[in-house]
């Protein structure tokens, strides 16, 4: 459920090695997040984990809450990187929707030690403060994007005009929760079911004549 | 997502003061695990918002790992008592799969905090280990359950003959992670959505002349 995000400004000097050295631990925060938590993330065990002195990881990043943020906000353009930005290079309407869906799946199917977005989300659900304001506004974004993107299909033609791109959003969105949730008993199967939910879903919305990509 | 769960054995003493006390702790312990996850809670927590000394909380719980382990059976416990027990009641068929929709969607409801399932699935789905089991099969027994009921409605007549009870019950259950997730940001919105989303859904595979529930 990541959100699409611009890419964050670095805290370090904007030189090209500052740049790889923090995109570089800002990658392992992820796939260190991905297992425990933002909220397990600490800046030791960054360094350590990137054999790199808590000092020189202090430099790109000035606290724990600091580098979290950081970590959410790359963790959102990676997948927007992944999923929107290669959708946007098709034809609006039904291609585009369908490459977003098809995109989100193979990224879900590539993130297979777990979502930092869909941990974020369940880690501060029950805990108000910035950093839930922070998720939430993230997760805003998305979803957004995607009623876009689905009210873009029924401008085109390609799906109903009363389709409820609200409603046909949340479907799409709770359909990628599915899979995320399902793979953990059933990984295949859950990739299976997600993909025909999902093409069943836009076929009942697409307009008479018009075809889905993956018909 | 929470699990079909038997009532869990208690490892105190089983007279009806132990049991008593035993149900407070894990209810406290759900409380607090929805907040910081499973992961986040400790004996030590427990006991002093409980009011009690660690020692007592450890003769209900020999360590850390048994309190995580039976406050999730308790959890999934309280899931089926409140969605699935009532549901059973109902006539099998499509009055007991509404049931079963609409009980589920007033138990997130319930939940605010988080679901300490959900949280669980989170947490558990990149760390290997027994309690990854443990969860693991409760998820499949409550997946298990959906199914049957979905396959219930089939053979009744209420649902289409052609209905496939993996896929709609993979479908219900996404539109539940979509009511979690969506909640964070517009609660009222969520709600709405789920239920429109879950009319429809089955309405759809309603047989010719067998009416929803809620229609």
């Amino acid at each position: 459920m990541p959100p699409v995000a611009a890419r964050s400004t670095t805290t370090s000097a904007p030189t090209s090695k500052g740049a790889s050295t923090r995109d570089m631990l800002l990658a392992r925060a992820c796939e260190m997040a991905a297992k425990v938590g933002l909220e397990g993330l600490t800046i030791g065990e960054l360094a350590s984990n990137a054999g790199m002195s808590k000092s020189g990881v202090f430099a790109h990043f000035g606290s724990r809450e600091d580098l979290v943020r950081q970590a959410l906000d790359w963790f959102a353009n990676d997948f927007t990187e992944q999923v929107m930005v290669p959708a946007m290079a098709r034809p609006r309407g039904m291609p585009r929707l369908q490459a977003i869906v098809d995109n989100w799946v193979r990224w879900i199917d590539g993130h297979r030690d777990g979502c930092v977005f869909l941990g974020a989300t369940v880690e501060y659900d029950g805990r108000p403060g910035p950093m839930r304001d922070h998720v939430s506004a993230l997760m805003q974004r998305w979803q957004q994007a995607l009623v876009r993107a689905v009210a873009l299909a029924v401008e085109t033609g390609d799906l109903r005009a009363d389709t409820d791109p609200e409603l046909l959003a949340f479907e799409l969105q709770s359909l990628m929760l599915g899979l995320h949730h399902g793979r953990m008993n059933q990984p295949r199967e859950a990739m299976d079911l997600v993909r025909r939910a999902a093409d069943r879903l836009l076929a009942r919305h697409a307009a008479t004549g018009a075809i889905p990509a993956n018909a």
